[in-house]
């Protein structure tokens, strides 16, 4: 992480400047953990050569931390070196919001930015997290299969970035259109965008008998 | 944007670094387009004191760049300093992949990294930035109400992210899992996650007599 030691030591700069609209912004820390535990996917932002560099990562909130996986090597998380400043950001787009004019249209959308140093994982919290993950992205999957051998444990690498005061925001906006801007009369409301778990499609080969397991059909069907 | 200066000045160094699984990566540019065009919102990120800073944005891409706007002064663009390094991530879960080893659990996603120096539109470009991201957002809203004034157009600012050769990355997993890594007969497969918008809600006290647009009634039901 090559700009590491040109970052501000006393730790993010920004949070404490973020505006806040007063119907966009919740503050608490119960908000953050509903809006980074209702998303399965961000992006992890690091410092490269001066320029910003972003990767798409899955992740789980584990208590006060985020933790995220990866291949060693020049895998996803090769600039999350210890220490590295960094940032995680989730956003889900939950609705469109129509107005009666074209300015005033807007989204619902719920969102948050973690800020801070990332912290690799050794041994059992690399484990531990790696099963984190699984139970987030598939709950009950990890009994029901073979467990990580030693040689898959190697192969990936784990990285936290600790949730500290100061150091998220968390966003969202909410309800419907506000009052008219003109006497037009034109159409105001929301289009939800929903997100859902489908149907399971059996691998290709897959034995017909093998019925699909409780992990799976748990997850079906349900919202997200 | 403080660490403009510091910024390589070739350009993003990193992108040709990426190391591609053949299975994940997809290299040409119609690609690109098309994970671009399939989703609404994604991350930028910036460099301010070292720290990396980003913010969950709508977008939409014209042509050769990504279109990004927001308000004036402290807004989410406020890092957005004419020639900043800037990097803006897009990414999608799709599915998730099912194994018959802990391990080998993975997901089917797309996802885009684009990244170049930002450019502030002015004028004719800025109104014509927020009328794409409008048309790109809701379809053909703009032709029903009340157009941007001039004060509505001063109260916000466009930004455009070039989409410049070697400057962007796109990645997708599709297909189900791979071989069984096991002779134990675990289920494999995938379960799709889908993404559907739902009915329209009018905002309270709108007149039930003024039907849904046709842009609205257009989006309801479109699968993304």
């Amino acid at each position: 992480m090559s700009d590491l030691g040109g970052a501000t030591a006393a730790g993010p700069p920004e949070l404490a400047r973020v505006r806040r609209k007063p119907e966009r912004a919740a503050g608490d820390r119960a908000e953050l953990d509903a809006v980074l535990d209702a998303m399965l996917i961000g992006t992890l932002s690091t410092v490269v050569d001066g320029w910003p560099w972003a990767v798409p990562l899955l992740y789980a909130r584990v208590g006060d931390g985020i933790v995220l996986h990866g291949s060693t090597g020049a895998g996803a998380l090769r600039h999350g070196a210890a220490g590295a400043p960094a940032c995680f950001t989730v956003a889900r787009l939950d609705a469109m919001v129509v107005a009666d004019t074209l300015f005033d249209h807007s989204a619902n959308y719920r969102s948050a930015v973690v800020r801070g140093r990332l912290e690799p994982l050794e041994g059992e919290e690399h484990r531990e997290a790696l099963l984190a993950m699984t139970e987030r992205l598939l709950p009950g999957r990890a009994a029901e299969v073979v467990d990580m051998t030693a040689k898959e444990l190697a192969a990936t690498r784990s990285l936290r970035l600790p949730i500290t005061e100061g150091g998220w925001t968390v966003k969202a906006r909410t309800g419907s259109a506000g009052e008219p801007s003109t006497d037009a009369g034109a159409w105001r409301g929301v289009v939800p965008l929903r997100e859902q778990w489908a149907d399971p499609e059996p691998a290709p080969g897959q034995d017909p008998t093998v019925p699909v397991p409780a992990s799976v059909a748990a997850l079906v069907g349900r919202r997200r």
